[in-house]
């Protein structure tokens, strides 16, 4: 199984909805790389409302691809970050000081535009 | 495996990035109107740009529930329509005479942003 990745202009929307498994969650990452390259995405909106618990694989998982992002000059911002998904980010360490948050995916895109200037 | 269904706004969007086997496809389906009732949704895109090729029980689930979405008065568009699918869908008769398509999900978004007068 692999997470689609949509395109949406100069964005790329990612709704991830079933909790993912160590494989699924590497795919992705490869998956979501190589489409910022594709594409020049100047960002990307990954929507985790549907996820109520994440173990500290996925959780490093999600804290390295958004540092990859970054790298590859994509801003990133994850919405709908549950509260035990805060409680498990925070408990194991995985620092997401300087990623935009926001309530949900139509909130991230706004302020996506807002942050690039659109 | 089901296929996620993003909700930006009033609007539903879907992208289809590997090909269906019957039982998603039906899954899908039952989705996307569950979905549809939840969120009000005014209009849904439905992506295909990474199918190219349909077999004529998927293409009948596509044409159902384009139909289904209707009558709930939600307004669909495909987009991504490759040759080979648009013949097949031609060959079996799926009529899409008053479905709106478009090139890609960006121009699927304005043109129901349009047709809805926004």
């Amino acid at each position: 199984m692999r997470i689609p990745i949509l395109k949406l202009g100069k964005y790329l929307l990612v709704s991830i909805q079933w909790e993912l498994d160590d494989q699924t969650a590497l795919q992705f990452q490869e998956d979501l790389l190589q489409m910022i390259h594709q594409t020049n995405a100047g960002g990307v909106v990954i929507d985790i409302t549907s996820i109520d618990f994440i173990d500290s694989f996925i959780a490093k998982v999600l804290g390295d691809v958004i540092e990859m992002s970054k790298l590859m000059g994509a801003k990133v911002v994850i919405t709908g970050i549950q509260p035990p998904v805060a409680i498990t980010l925070l408990e194991l360490g995985i620092r997401l000081d300087d990623v935009m948050t926001a309530i949900d995916l139509e909130n991230g895109l706004d302020k996506l535009q807002q942050e690039l200037g659109e």
